[in-house]
């Protein structure tokens, strides 16, 4: 099957669960595309979901009686578990295919085997981006997914052409490498950026470069809620060690100066 | 005295103490604003000088008793002291103007007021940029300048016309202003570059962009020596409390992640 051409595709029906920032930022551009939305979420959306075209139940039941395509996971990485536990499986009418788009990728793929029904496809997903970094298109920026249960190749294969036709860098990996990677990368970038928020880090007269892009860094991760932060952390496993590793190394760094300072000052005392 | 009128400025000799990459990387911009230059060094730069239009002093009573107007101290923070007590000061002929570049400002202020004859001014300056990040000019880039002890204004002034000529963004400070501020900005950047460095990170296929920005800064901060790095931390009194607020902010947030993983755990431990 090839994602790469866009005449397999078909218009879906795509029912989202959570229609916070994230899954109003996806459901435009789904929209843009010719896709059928419907959309449900602990809180009440049904204007705004007027005003986009989308159709909004208040009641889960329902939603997910009504003839889906694909059901989009958008809660947070934090509330998940009880989003999926509490929604009546039984409501579904055929099998669906469901997708999550959270940052952290093993949790919700061992979650969603454990819960959905079996005849359910799963397709993990981690858009790279957000209402931020996307808001002139979603050109380049990567888009992981990891096909850990699909049947239907046809429908999957159309849900992740939404993301190939908008130019987005494709990346299929399994939950298990994204994890490792991203407790490598996106994590300890977060990491990096609240400490120095904790820090409180201010621009002086004098900046660097370097330190600008700190500050900068600063700001875009105090950005994000600290849900988000902590979900990469309780609910990516190669979070804590990484996160050994940033002390370890600054303690060896300061161990460096210290030695440093020591050799200097007696350097300093035979010459005095 | 303004220093922003170039009609005042008189063409000097200069004398640059120290001739690595960065006293080379200043006499460039200085030969072509037409100054006449002369230096010496540790190691012999008489064939890259020859080259350059400069004359080159192995010896530096020498080069202490040709008629300069400037000095310029080009050695690196942890070499300073050492050089200045070696060199032959009774061979100045006149008054001259003693300029330091380096990244740290209270510790050649302090040596300098110690050292130099009573009768030689002292300028303490910061330019803060080198060969890479000022390849395509200065424009921009910040000079930050204390004057220590000037009585000859004219000349002093001409000297820091050869930096407000070119662009850069001229900030006058005292040096304990400069350690304060650098302490909390480019020493807690070196630092996270060095962390980074001590960690190895590396390009993963799934980087954000804010993951990018510290791979960069890794990069740019490896590329410096553990000399200057060390000299930013031994030599500036700030610093060192500025690696405890470092230290402590990444405790404390690691703290939060580890109280709201006790809690979520707490709460499966409920559900389950």
């Amino acid at each position: 099957m090839s994602t790469s051409s866009s005449s397999q595709t078909q218009s879906l029906k795509i029912g989202i669960v959570g229609f916070g920032t994230f899954g109003q930022f996806l459901a435009k551009t789904m929209i843009k595309q010719g896709h059928t939305l419907a959309a449900t979420s602990r809180s009440d959306y049904s204007d705004l979901c007027l005003q986009m075209g989308i159709h909004f139940f208040r009641d889960v039941s329902t939603f997910l009686a009504t003839d889906l395509d694909v059901i989009v996971l958008c809660t947070s990485i934090l509330s998940l578990s009880e989003v999926v536990r509490s929604m009546p499986l039984a409501s579904l009418k055929r099998p669906t295919l469901f997708v999550d788009v959270l940052s952290v990728k093993e949790h919700p793929k061992d979650l969603l085997l454990r819960v959905l029904p079996e005849d359910s496809d799963i397709l993990c997903t981690h858009p790279m981006f957000g209402p931020v970094t996307g808001k002139n298109g979603w050109r380049d920026l990567t888009f992981m997914y990891d096909k850990v249960r699909i049947r239907d190749e046809a429908t999957c294969s159309s849900f992740i052409q939404i993301f190939a036709s908008e130019g987005c860098k494709m990346v299929e990996m399994s939950c298990e490498e994204h994890d490792k990677a991203a407790a490598k990368s996106q994590f300890i970038t977060h990491t990096i950026g609240r400490t120095l928020g904790e820090m409180d880090i201010k621009s002086t007269p004098i900046d660097t470069k370097g330190f600008e892009a700190l500050v900068k860094l600063k700001e875009t991760m105090m950005g994000n809620s600290f849900d988000l932060y902590s979900g990469l952390f309780v609910h990516n496993r190669f979070a804590r060690q990484e996160l050994e590793n940033l002390e370890h190394a600054l303690y060896k760094v300061k161990e460096m100066l210290v030695q440093r300072m020591n050799e200097e000052q007696g350097q300093e005392r035979l010459e005095s």
